[in-house]
């Protein structure tokens, strides 16, 4: 059994009902999911304490790991440990992954939520809820086809794909149709993963049932033989995919291994997607709770610039803090130090991979948000090396707090807690996203890669720039932009570690997700339907003779 | 609104705690999904009653309804009524036909079960969960052939396809695997809909979890190249498998509209599959209840007759009565009326009609069942019309009861309760399956379609005579069959309406559901992956204001 299991299955969780009622959520508003989940009604939880609102992120990803979302459970643990009413808000994880690699999404060691198992299985529904609305969609197009083509989709250039939350690379691309004219008119076609489809991110944006629904009917599914766009609610599946959403709409209450209440809820892609919990259960969090601990996915590159650009701008949010999370072996393999050899004391490479943290402190304060460094600490780890990580954080003006959540739950995050409250409490923020609404759409996208990126140039052929262009004069100028592009590195060179500067960033596509309500302009090879690995980890999946789940942490 | 919607929203349910614990469920057995909705934990319901078992099936269904499930429901709420501990035991229905034709499948008038919404769409999540299942073993054939082919798996002999829960015609017949080597082998397969998975057949008929986690080991996916079966197990699929159900392998507690406890839990085809509700919830039932009063699929020629020879064969279940549901009109349309003269009165045609009633009366002797008849009062029935069948049915010396169910809920079936409870504590039942376990699998469909289907022989090419040996050589001999043919006739040509003899079955194909534990023969056109009509219910279904769902029934 892995330690992080063993933990877990050593912790007794407490009854749902209880966690609700201590978070100040009433009675009404909480539907049971079994003993240890509920779905939380956000209009039963009337507005009290406009909470703080504070952003977990971290320095760009690398193989070492960086135990972003233990950190945000330490971060939640610990400030209700200092007395804070502190609320955590995380993403639901996807069930096709757990089936490739073993291990889950919902933190480890002493900073875990529970219960593991359901949350990483099939939780609540949602996902299910929304394959099933996505498929729906897909099927109405298809049958609108079949059945006479009214509103004369061109076949060709049919966009909306359908979705199964499951990595499996032989459905990424298909012919469909195929059997006759019963069957309809065959076409190419394909699959992508549930967490990569725009209703997720549409549930994830989504302010209430109507904005759902509105939303829903917007998507672009493809366009008329005379190119124009045809939506869903052409289709009249707008009502339809709602109702199948109507419950995973509402967040979903669990708790930490502390027994301190989460919502975990929504979990879209953070590259062709924003990468963050949903709106609804931010902003219920935060009528909740004194302290909100959120996270965003990827390193701050491209998780926090989401976060800010697209979820805090659609949705009203003001973040008051941010916290940044490193490691030391992180950093090393920044400063260029091979996976291999992360073992050995390495003070110069970590020195030169501090590079990558202090670039994405400069950039956090471009959005006017103020930050602390919350390094979390493995056992190898040597004080020097932790040293030369604090000289450069120093450099650039900004604390930084050694974490042992993973090792000591909350107790060993009460430093980090109490500089995020302060820093939240001081007023210090003066958040204002990126760039403004009305700045054309390749523009937005220039000002990301320059200043956040740091790129020279963006690289966009004329067919794109086109593109952007129609969609400006099309009323879509206004929307923010969703930059696909790998998560390793500033650039879109997944081997540029570091604080490149002067790359270029590839514009290959952009799409528009008008439900979602951003362009995404995808910038290198994104993956968005995963295949299994040669041995998955499926293989080792069982239930023991007790009907516990082995195998799959 | 319709006047089941009416009825349905203008009744209060009570809270799903209050019904198990009315049920005799023990508290620790509960585990809540919503307030209306529970899971029961079936090793934690003690051995207690041991209830009689009622079915309820019908003649032969027509365009003008039988009512089947609302006489189930009424039946029950009647005997509970009349003081009878009395449990119910109903499919799920399935999502995808929701969005094609409008209503659902959870009874009508005063004779439903509820939450209706919630039942006919996600409910608790079971049929994700068989979905998820069954498209991860999908998923590992694809892979392990990906990834070096180490059982030499025949890709042109792969029969397991996936499903979704979607009418999706475009997905009958599909390519997949294209795109590249990156994303595998491209060959031939497609998509069913979720009931006709064999997972789902599979989970209505395992005992326990282990049994689950076998049955699904034992699932055939296909061929090696020198023609020996491969299955799950040696994909070492089925521990994950049986992970995915593990919560689905649970029964779920609704209620009557009157408040009387149902599980409703599992809905494999009645075709290609058995069309019974779970085992564990029939056998969870009669621990708890004096009578269980349960349904199978379509018409008693296929309905009941799996019932007895897979249901009751595979887990020793001994069924004490048969209700068979039938209605004036459905008679008239089986002695030759059209669907549009329906209104006129026409004893003749009823009396015509009355032989599709008898036939089946006597074929649910034949297991040893006694019978009871409900006719289902419609409003236009003549009390000469209802006179011709009583006539019939006291020729062939059975009890007739008019039952008003739909009108009065459980008062209008209150007749039929006394009747069928003195036949079920009469002693009278002497219940075996049609034919022994023993005998050859061609001699089983033989029988079957002799003495229930009254055909003249079975029509079966040599390569469909040699596979059957050849399963009878290979051990599965001893399985039961399952005759996949047309629910509207006796025979395999569905206008062939009464009571037709001297036909011929003929069998286009035979399938090893080795997990399920039954051999399928195909006999006719069997639709697995259905297709939304040209004007889908979906295009009006909504959420209103309120946010309760709109266009559903």
């Amino acid at each position: 059994m892995t330690i992080d299991l063993e933990i877990a299955r050593a912790t007794t969780l407490q009854p749902i009902a209880a966690i609700a009622a201590r978070a100040g959520i009433p009675e009404a508003a909480v539907e049971p999911y079994g003993r240890l989940k509920a779905k939380i009604a956000p209009e039963a939880v009337a507005a009290g304490r406009d909470g703080r609102l504070i952003l977990v992120t971290a320095i760009n990803p690398t193989p070492a790991g960086e135990g972003k979302t233990t950190m945000s459970v330490g971060l939640a643990d610990a400030l209700n440990l200092t007395g804070r009413r502190t609320m955590l808000c995380l993403r639901e994880p996807s069930l096709g992954p757990c089936f490739g690699q073993k291990g889950g999404a919902t933190g480890g060691g002493h900073a875990q939520i529970g219960p593991m198992d359901d949350i990483n299985l099939h939780f609540t529904g949602d996902f299910h809820a929304v394959t099933a609305a996505h498929n729906l969609l897909a099927a109405m197009i298809d049958n609108h086809v079949h059945w006479g083509n009214a509103l004369d989709i061109d076949v060709r250039r049919i966009s909306w794909r359908r979705v199964l939350d499951m990595n499996d690379r032989a459905l990424r691309q298909t012919v469909q149709g195929l059997g006759g004219p019963g069957s309809g008119f065959p076409r190419e076609s394909g699959f992508d993963i549930t967490v990569a489809s725009e209703v997720m991110a549409i549930l994830c944006l989504a302010g209430d049932p109507a904005d759902l629904q509105d939303r829903l009917g917007r998507i672009v599914i493809g366009q008329t033989r005379d190119r124009r766009p045809v939506t869903a609610r052409d289709l009249k599946a707008d009502g339809a995919m709602a109702v199948l959403l109507k419950d995973a709409l509402r967040p979903n209450l669990v708790q930490t291994l502390a027994g301190n209440p989460a919502l975990v809820h929504g979990g879209p892609f953070a590259n062709i997607a924003h990468g963050c919990n949903s709106v609804i259960a931010t902003r219920t969090a935060l009528r909740l709770a004194d302290y909100v601990v959120t996270e965003a996915g990827f390193g701050a590159d491209l998780g926090a610039e989401k976060f800010f650009d697209i979820k805090c701008r659609q949705a009203g949010l003001v973040p008051d803090a941010a916290v940044l999370v490193a490691t030391v072996r992180a950093l090393k393999m920044n400063g260029g130090v091979a996976r291999a050899d992360l073992a050995r004391e390495d003070v110069a490479a970590v020195t030169r991979g501090a590079a990558n943290l202090v670039r994405h402190i400069e950039n956090l304060r471009l959005f006017g948000v103020p930050v602390v460094v919350a390094l979390n600490h493995f056992g190898g780890d040597s004080e020097a090396e932790i040293a030369a990580v604090r000289a450069a954080a120093t450099a650039a003006w900004v604390d930084l707090h050694v974490c042992r959540q993973w090792a000591e739950g909350g107790a060993g995050a009460v430093d980090l807690a109490e500089a995020v409250a302060a820093l939240a409490e001081g007023g210090s923020a003066r958040f204002a996203p990126l760039y403004p609404d009305d700045l054309p759409l390749f523009d937005k996208i220039e000002t990301v890669a320059r200043r956040i990126y740091r790129a020279e140039r963006v690289e966009a052929g004329p067919a794109i720039r086109r593109q952007l262009a129609a969609w400006d004069a099309a009323g879509h100028g206004h929307l923010p932009v969703c930059i696909a592009k790998t998560q390793y590195s500033f650039s879109a060179d997944p081997a540029l570690l570091g604080a490149p500067e002067g790359h270029v960033l590839p514009v290959r596509e952009v799409r528009l997700a008008a439900g979602a309500g951003f362009v995404v302009a995808v910038c290198g090879d994104i993956m968005t339907m995963p295949g299994l690995p040669r041995q998955p980890a499926a293989e080792a999946i069982h239930l023991d003779p007790d009907g516990l789940v082995q195998g799959l942490f």
